[in-house]
Formats: structure tokens, C-alpha cells, sequence
């Protein structure tokens, strides 16, 4: 039985909800005063050109992100044979409310006078922020009705952008590329909702509609393509210059070595040694989350690749033997496997990050230093940075880090990061599973015909509809 | 019965065409100037940076908005469920021939010594323009053939261009995003000709290909995801600078709140309250149609907001209630629902754009004024404009506008518009019904069989052999 | 009967060789010293911005590239009815082991101390050197086994990255769209593999598995269209000012001119005067391949109209009568039909690049000659050259060619090429049937499943185990 009237009530809430969002953006935002016209003609001349430079160089970036969220996360979740108007229909719902959202959330910790001052890099912030929201959704795919993953969406968020300004500004993590502050944050918080909505003792097993048919593997194949393809822009958004072409090779590099190691291990453990489609949906991309907090640093070609291959082993022996094991023994299901494509590599590249930034020295980054471990400056450094307008911040811990300080502050922003997610999702579990939520019934699991109005034809009676009309 | 003489000698009709196109392009164009050798060495050096700054830089827009043109719109046009070779395949040809025509005919109005000088700008106008047969196309789909489509094309482009000039050049009207050029004129051209070929009474309801399946549904969100990425794109590509940057941040959040919109909308007037596919895949984008007027000005991101949830909740209704009355009362077929995706939108944008305008002064908008409103320019501006080296044309109603003048010269655009595409497109569609033009019979609408060779195989006849070869 | 056996060893193998890959990577790169922190600061600030103007300005075009060869090609290739997972899956695999492969390769030739300098420009080198294996893997697609296409892969870049420096570096050939050294190299390398791995005289017909499914179809021109869309990035990315902008506009046009011809000539020359899909899907992409070598030069819009419409009558009539010939005369099976696609557009755009070079002087091309065609730099100009501090290498014939000798030397580079293609072609092939290496029987041409594994319910049982769960 549906029970419409819920859902109704759910959908008057989200309207709401946006009528909130556009409240809170008349009073605490407006563009960003570079985008405000200029009222002095002379500072015009001397001000655009440099405008230009700065903010909408980055436009290429963005839209490459914008492909992976929008189009790449959405086909990726269509692999289900009858859930695809929900993965590509739901994804777009809850990235366009969470984006406006993060707008907010993230502006919080950059507020000029009690406003939020909006341009490009506000947009490229939320659409990342909305890939965290997508991660978790992945994990509960096919186990939620629309409004608790909105209410999930609206909830990380808020968590999320604390989280990102705790590791990215206080505890001066590097991480340029997401894999902690996105990645680890996005799927162990979706996994902590999935234990918080696990389903009872008996049912801990794939239902009937939890698998893929012919068509939806090749149209999740979209998605996986495009993620790859964007993901060196993903991970090089946020730095520049030759940071930014080092970010880019590596994770080109680190792809391609996961990509060609998924193929190997899938053959190898399958079932008479068959490549399994969910691995090359999936675990190709674990090169590209497993090198993202180290991809601006000097882990030369062999380095990227070394990272990649050890990513796709993992992430390919996770789906095979891990996600089964934690349904049955933990009943935390994971629909797409957000643990083997962004858990555990995020959390590989942590260690690499922490690895990497124990052997970090001025010696071997010079002046670079400074951007990729920033509290690693030294007083000498900081002098001359305020020299050059850069500004100072309260960071945990202080400046002037060596190495192993930093090492140790990298471990710390994943284990925090893993926590806060784990916590925060628990909590957010226990909102979505309230009385006051509906919850889907058994017979929903994984079936669009729940929420959407479907089609009546099959395939074959179309054919034979259309060869009626023919004769 | 097929009739291939016909189709035949429409072919061979394209042919003369393409090579009529060819005579056209030799005599009427060239490279434009900076894009020839120059022999002089010491100019060039001069020369070339400030080129590139130039001319590729909107490269990327360009490619984003051919995305949408040739990838977008096609496949968001395969959601009928045996039509999809025509959707895919016609929108490619159609927008083929038509861009080729298009820089003729815009060119027209920009020729140097009679010869239309081509650069990467005219390639982008040439793609823009495309659009707006595309979304006729879109509300006759089906149900014409693919020569009939052609004609349409030509002639429509041919006013598209004229009015075009009139709306931007002589009536300066704010448009950046070409609502009321290119979705106003595209949307009631298109409803015209479909007037024109209304059906009998007694056919006109819903035939019984005029429907999506399962899959053509999802391949039709591949068209919808693109178009809404890279929308941002679209609205911002004519502009500079901060307008640019405006357009794009304005732009996303108009999609992000039609967005949410839509799905709440859709929930609540449907049937059951479940979500329908139709206001998904097509009220989502209202949000970029609305706010394609107004993009670049100072509605701050509230008022972007405001606008896109106004734009989902006329678009969704106009699916639920308004296409079917029309379709019932006036038999104008609306297959794609251009109407409520491009027609009222555009209006609403006009109308936003007017009462924007109306406020509009030097105070606020301070240098951009005479960018953003040209006709806007005091005399003094003028004067200063001159010397800046900026072309001083002939405007109707000339230079000097209040903002109410402004605002009604922008009603004036848009009322302009719809009367010429109106006009435009019931001429149009005589010539398409004329005798001499193979029209569809009955039995035809809807379907790829009449004019493509499909796979005899139905999928089930795949598994089928498929299996029959395995044992 | 399968020999999961050998698949195990062929996987392993893959695994070893991505291991050496590593290694070899580990000894002989690093990435470009720009790319490496500067140590000196002084030295930095001078430095910067003249770095990313150069190097990651062509990271657009690099992106669209990429979304070629893992996009494009990978569904074009989908277009068999049970092969969509091989299409888009092998393509991933093939594309990520051979960039990797490609980068140590084509590095060999730009060595400096021992070592390959990695920076963005040999990811682009290396995109594109994939595409020449993905245009033979086309030609040989459902015919391989996983492995044997790898193997393929890897002695084919080897030969490839020879071949690109000999026309590039020694001959001096124009080819800045890759039309000689990566279209003509791939189909007839390809082409020649064919011929090795001919079926026996009674199986030279299509198999029952060789055809489309009415969806397979639709996906394919996911690919089709994607590459169409940015094919002028791809002719255009190696050039730069004006010199691209005219690649992209001559590429644009010849693409346009190139998709009207393939609908016209489809339907003339098909059954019942139907369009046929595989000539959409293809030929109206033989207008990227066939202005490929010439698009930078001063063809002129018409020109490059032309040159589409020569392409697409070409391809059309190869697809209806020339590759049915060869496939019963040559038993050269052509999957994708590449030959029409890309071999002969190519060599006709060698063919017009040899005519374009003939007329070509310092009178029309100034100071863009000694770009264009290096080797007709006169002494003077040379002399110039070094000033401006551009490496005059040893080139085959000399410089100061006139164009009637640079049009022979354009025609020596296609010959060559065809030449070094087909006799590495057939080496390969000998390599791929030797007995040690698995082939497909033929119950397992153009099938997923002897390689995957497939879903088990056909999509007739998934709506009848979805109905039976909703009741």
C-alpha cells in the first residue's frame, strides 16, 4: 500500500524548505564586490583584466566538476534495472537543493560583514560539497524515499562544511583533491546512516531488484566514464600553476594504473575468472579518490601509478569479499559500494598524505611549501608572507610544523573526519528512521514504480504495438 | 504504403542545398581578418597575444554550448519510445544544415565588403541559433517528416536572423541569454507550423507511440543533464568579465530552484502524487530559460532564486493542465511541451526583464549601464563611448533611455518577437502542407520505421538467438 | 567450451606488464622542470604566469579530447546488440594501459638526460596515440579476445610513436589533426590485423551476434555524438592563435558539410530509401578525419565544406559497397567499419593537404609558413627562426622546400605511413594467432558473455518479477 498523503506532506516540506533557502539568501548573501559594477571609471580599466584572470580562469574547471556531479554520479547510480529514474532523477533533486545549501553552510566560515559574498568559487565549493551527499546516497541507493535523503542532505551538509573548515583551515590538512574532507566524510557518514536503516535479522540479504540488467550496466557506464575522464579536474580545482598541472598528471596517472589493475584483479576473483561489471563501474575510479590529497605533491609518475594499482586492488577485493561480509555480519548494506570506491581509498590517501608529508622540506618544495602544508611555513616564511598580503590564521597546532608534525596532523584530519562522519551519521539515521518519517515498505526496495509514474509497456509490448499500427 | 519517390527527391533537393551552401560560402565569406597570415613581422608580434585573449577565449563556452545543441537537445528529444533514431539523428542533421545557414543569414547583418567575416563568434551564433529551430522541432516531433523539418529550418532561421537584429541591434533589448530571441521565437514559431498541421478532429489525442518507455525515459535525462550543466554556460557566453561571472552564478541558482520546484510541483498535481518523468526532464531547465534575460543583472542571487521557482511552478502546471487543453481545444500538438519549457518561461523572463530595466540607472549599475542596456547611454556616455572607440549605431527610439523607457522597449522585444514568429511560422507551415511536400500519414507518427532501417530483432529475440548460439 | 585457464594467464600477464610499466616510469620520467618548485623566489615571480598561459591553456582542449577517446569511442562501439559491455569496458582498459604506454613511447624521441619530461602536453600526446589502437580495435571488434587486443595494443604504440616522429620530425608533414599519423596509421594497422585474423572461407559472413539492437543504437550515438561535438578541439589542440581558430572553424564545417552528405547519400543508396544508422554513426564523422591535415591551412570556408561533403559520399558508398567486398572477396572483417571512417578520409586528406602544400608560398601564408610547413622555411628565414630561438632539427629532403616538393613529401608521408601500418599490422597479427596466445572460437564472436558476466534475467523477467513483487 503507498501511503500518498506522506509524501505529500514530505514535498510541502521541501518547498518550504526552498522558500526558506531563498530568505536566507536575500539577507545573508550578494555577489562578491568584484562583480559589482564598478563606479569609479579609472579603477575599472586597472580592475578587470586581473578580475578575469583570477575568477573565471577556473571556469573550465568548474564545469568539468559540475559533468561529474550532475551527469557522472547520476548515471553511475542508473546500474539498477528498475531504479534509473531515481538515480538520474533524484540525483539532480537532492545536488540542486544541497548546492544552495552549502552556499550557505560553507559561506558561514567566510562571512564578510554578515554577508556571504558569491562568485565562481562559491559554486565550485557546493558542487564538491554536493559530491558528499551524492556519496552517502550512493550507499542507502534504493533504501530511502526522496525526502530522507533530502533531509540526510540538508543535515551532512550543515556537518560537512564544519567538518571542511576544522581540517582544511584549523588543522591545516593538505588535501586538495577531497579524499578526506569529501571522500572518507561522504561515505562512512552514508555507511553510519545504512547501519542506523539496517533492515532486520532475516531480511540482510539482496532483494530481488537489487541487481543490474543489461541496459542500466551500460548506462551506469556513462557515468563511470565521465567521472574518469573529469577527475583530474576534481582533484586539481583548488590549486594553481604547476601545482595544478602536477595534480593533474598524477591523477591521470593514478586512473589509468587502477583502471588496467580493476580489469586483472576482477578476472582474477570472479566467478570462472568473468569481469565483473560492478568493478569496472566502480573500482576504475578508486585511482582517482586514492590520490587526491597527495596529487599536488611530489610523488613523481611511478608514484601516481603505484597509488592507483594499490587502489584498485583494494577497492576490487572490497567488493568482492568486504561488502558481502559487512551485510551479513554488520547488515550495513551498501547499494553501490561507496566504501570500496571512496572509503577505503580515501582513507589509502590519507596515509599516503601523511606519508608523503613526513618527508616534506623546504629543501625538496621551496617556495611551494607554503601552498601545499601551509603550516609548515616557518617564521622566517611567515614574515615574508604577510609581506606579500598573505593572511595569517589561528591554526591548531601552530606554525611552523616539521614533517612528522604534519604527518601526525594529516592522520588526525582523517581519523576526525571518519568520526565526525560516523557520529553524524548515526544521528541523521536515527532522524530518518523517526515514526514521523516515512520509511519505505519492503516491496519499495530499489524500484522506482514507488515514487515515479512509470511507463505501462514493457519493451515487448511496444513492439507489438508498434507492429499493430504497422499492419 | 511508403512513398520513397518522394522522400527521394526531398533528398536530392538537400543535396542542391548543401551545394547551393557551398556556392554561398565562396563568394559571401572568408576568414575574418585576424585570423589571415599577417606578413608584416613586426605587427604580428603585437598582434597575437591580444588575439588569443580575444577570439579563444570563449572557446570553452563555445564547446559547452555546442554540448547542448547537438548532444542536449538530442537526447532529450529520445524520450518517445520509437523514435529515438529520430530524435538522435534528425536533431543532428537539422542542426547540421542549419548552422551552416545561419552564419549566412546572421552574417547578412555584419558583412564587410560583401563578405561575412567568420570567426569562432560566428560559430557560436551560428550553434545559438540552431537552437531555437531545435525547440520548434521539438513541438512538431514526430510528426513531420525529416525533409519538412528541413524547410521549416530554413525559413526559420532566415527570421530568426532578422529578428534577431531587430530585437538586439535596433530595439536594443536586453536578452544575453536569447530568451525572447531564441526560446520565445523558437517555442511560438514552432506552435504555429504545429497549428498549421493540426490533425482531423478525431485525431487529436495522444497517438499510440506518443509515449516513452522505460528506457528511452532515462536516455532522455542524458539530454535534460547535459542541457542543465552546462545552461550556466549558454546564458553567460555573449558577456565579459563580472557581467559573465553574474550571468553564470545567476543562472545556477535560477536551475537549482526550478529544480526543486519542479519535483515538488510534479509531486503534488500528479496523479497519485508520484513524480512524472515529462516535468522532470523538462521543467528542471526552466530555470535557465527565465532568468536568460535578466542573467547579467543585478537580481542578486535571491531574486536568480525567485525567478527559477517561479519558472518550475509555470512550467510543471503548463505540462499538467495547459498543453493538454490546448491540445484538446485549439489541436495544437505540442510533443516535447516547447511551451512550457521554452514559451512561457521566455515570456516571464521578458517580463522580469522589464521591470528590472525599469529600475535600471547610472546609480546602480554605474559604468556597466552602457554595456548592459545600450540605449541607456546618456549623451555624455556617448561621448565617452566614442572616444573608448565604440560604434555609435542607429537605435529605434534612440540613445538615452530612462529605465520605464528601457522596460518597455523590453515588452516591445518580446511582443515583436512572438508576433513575427507567429506569423513566421503559420506561413511556414503553409508551405509545409502545401501538396508538393510529402506530409506523414497516420500511421507513420511517432516512429523511426518510416523513414530508417530499424533492427528486425526485438530484445527478446536477442536473448533468444543470443542463447540459442550458446548451447 | 571456455579456457578460463589461459584467460588467467593473459590477466596476469596484464599485470606484469602494468607492473614494468611502473618501473619503467619509476627510471626514465619525471615531470617538466616547470613543473618543479622553484627554488630561487626571485625566479618564481617572473616565472609563473608566463607557465600557465603556456602550458594549462590547453587544458580545455585536453579535456575534450579526452572525452573522445573514453567517451566518444567507447559508445560508438556499443553499437552491437551484445557487445555494449566489451565496447565500453575494453576501450576504458585498452585507453588506460596504452596512454601509459604511449607517454614512455613517444617520450623516447624527447628525451633530455636520460629522462621523458612529463607535463600536460605529453597527456594530450598520449590521448591522441590511444585513439590510432582504438580506431583498430574497431576494425576488429567482437572478433578478439580482451588480451589479445592488448597486445595489439602494445607492439601498435610502439610502431606508432616511430611512425608520428619519422612524418613529423623528419618528413615534416603537415598533419596537425592527426589524420596521416593517427587515422590512416590505426584503420590500416588495423585493417591488416584483420586480414591475419581471418575467418576461413565459410564463416567470412556476419554472425548472428554482428548486428544492433534498436537501443544498442541509441548508444552508439552517444559516441558519435560526442566525438562530433568535439573533433575541433581534437584537430585544433596542437596549434595555437589564429592557426587554431581556423582548425576549429574548417573542422566545424567540414563536419557540417560531412552530415548532410552522410543523410542524403544514405538514403539514396539504401534499401527502400531508408536512412541507414551505421552511416549516421560513422560517416558523418568523416569530415573531422578528412580535413584533419589541412585544417590549419588557408582552405576557407567553402574549402572545408567541400572536403566534408567529398568525405561523406566516400565514407557512405565504403559502408554500402565497399566493405561488404572486402569482407567476401578479402575476408577482412571491419567491425565498426574504420576503413570508411577513417582510413580512406584520411588519405583523401593527405591527398588534399599534398595539393594545399603545392599551392602554398611565403606570399599567402607569411610568417605562419615556417609553423605550418617548417621545412619551407628559406635560409633567411631560418636564420630568423634561431634568432627567436626555435630549434632547426635535421629534416629528411632539407628545408627550403618549395611547395611542389612539400606536396610530394605529404604524399611520401601517407605512403609511408600506409605502408608501416600494414606490414606492423600483419606482424601483429602473426603475434595475436600464434598458439600460445587464446583466440575466440566462434560461438564467442561479438558476445559479452564469454568475457563477462552478464545479468541473468532478460528485461522481459525483470518486469515480471518486479510485477509479481508488487502484488
Amino acid at each position: 500500500m503507498h501511503t500518498p498523503g506522506s509524501s505529500t506532506a514530505g514535498y510541502t516540506l521541501l518547498l518550504i524548505v526552498q522558500v526558506v533557502l531563498i530568505i536566507v539568501f536575500g539577507f545573508c548573501t550578494d555577489y562578491a564586490k568584484e562583480l559589482l559594477p564598478v563606479k569609479n571609471e579609472t579603477v575599472k580599466a586597472a580592475h578587470e583584466p586581473e578580475h578575469e584572470a583570477n575568477n573565471l580562469r577556473k571556469y573550465p574547471h568548474f564545469q568539468d566538476i559540475h559533468v561529474m556531479i550532475f551527469a557522472g554520479f547520476a548515471f553511475l547510480m542508473t546500474f539498477l534495472k528498475r531504479y534509473g529514474f531515481s538515480a538520474s532523477g533524484l540525483n539532480l533533486l537532492v545536488a540542486a537543493l544541497v548546492v544552495q545549501w552549502a552556499i550557505i553552510m560553507r559561506g558561514c566560515y567566510e562571512m564578510e560583514d554578515g554577508i556571504i559574498p558569491i562568485s565562481l568559487q562559491n559554486l565550485i565549493g557546493a558542487d564538491i560539497a554536493a559530491a558528499a551527499v551524492l556519496i552517502s546516497m550512493g550507499a542507502l541507493l534504493g533504501r530511502t524515499t526522496p525526502i530522507q535523503l533530502l533531509i540526510m542532505g540538508i543535515v551532512e551538509i550543515a556537518i560537512f562544511a564544519g567538518n571542511e573548515y576544522l581540517q582544511v583551515e584549523l588543522v591545516k590538512a593538505a588535501d586538495v583533491g577531497g579524499s578526506i574532507t569529501v571522500h572518507a566524510f561522504g561515505a562512512y557518514f552514508g555507511l553510519a546512516v545504512s547501519f542506523m536503516l539496517r533492515p532486520k535479522k532475516e531480511q540482510a540479504k539482496a532483494g530481488p531488484l537489487e541487481g543490474s540488467s543489461y541496459h542500466s550496466d551500460i548506462s551506469a557506464m556513462i557515468g563511470t566514464i565521465f567521472l574518469w575522464i573529469f577527475w583530474p579536474s576534481f582533484n586539481s580545482a583548488l590549486v594553481d600553476g604547476a601545482d595544478q598541472e602536477r595534480a593533474i598528471i598524477n591523477t591521470y596517472l593514478s586512473l589509468a594504473g587502477a583502471t588496467v589493475t580493476t580489469f586483472v584483479l576482477s578476472a582474477l576473483v570472479s566467478h570462472e575468472h568473468k569481469l565483473d561489471m560492478v568493478h569496472v563501474q566502480n573500482s576504475t575510479l578508486a585511482g582517482g579518490v586514492a590520490v587526491g590529497s597527495i596529487c599536488n605533491l611530489l610523488i613523481h609518475p611511478f608514484g601516481a601509478l603505484i597509488v592507483g594499482v594499490i587502489a584498485g586492488v583494494i577497492s576490487v577485493l572490497g567488493y568482492r569479499y568486504l561488502t558481502p561480509a559487512i551485510l551479513s555480519n554488520l547488515r550495513i548494506a551498501d547499494t553501490c559500494g561507496v566504501h570500496n570506491l571512496h572509503g577505503m581509498p580515501a582513507v589509502l590517501s590519507a596515509i599516503f598524505s601523511a606519508i608523503y608529508a613526513s618527508f616534506a622540506s623546504h629543501e625538496t618544495y621551496g617556495n611551494s611549501l607554503a601552498t601545499i602544508f601551509p603550516a609548515m611555513q616557518s617564521i622566517n616564511a611567515t614574515s615574508h608572507a604577510s609581506e606579500m598580503g598573505e593572511h595569517m590564521e589561528y591554526v591548531i597546532g601552530g606554525y611552523g610544523r616539521t614533517g612528522a608534525k604534519q604527518a601526525a596532523f594529516q592522520l588526525m584530519a582523517i581519523g576526525l573526519t571518519m568520526l565526525i562522519a560516523i557520529v553524524g551519521g548515526l544521528l541523521t539515521g536515527l532522524i530518518l528512521k523517526s515514526p514521523s518519517v516515512r520509511q519505505l515498505e519492503e516491496h519499495e526496495l530499489h524500484k522506482d514504480d514507488a515514487f515515479w509514474e512509470t511507463p505501462s509497456e514493457d519493451s515487448t509490448n511496444t513492439v507489438a504495438t508498434n507492429e499493430t499500427v504497422h499492419q
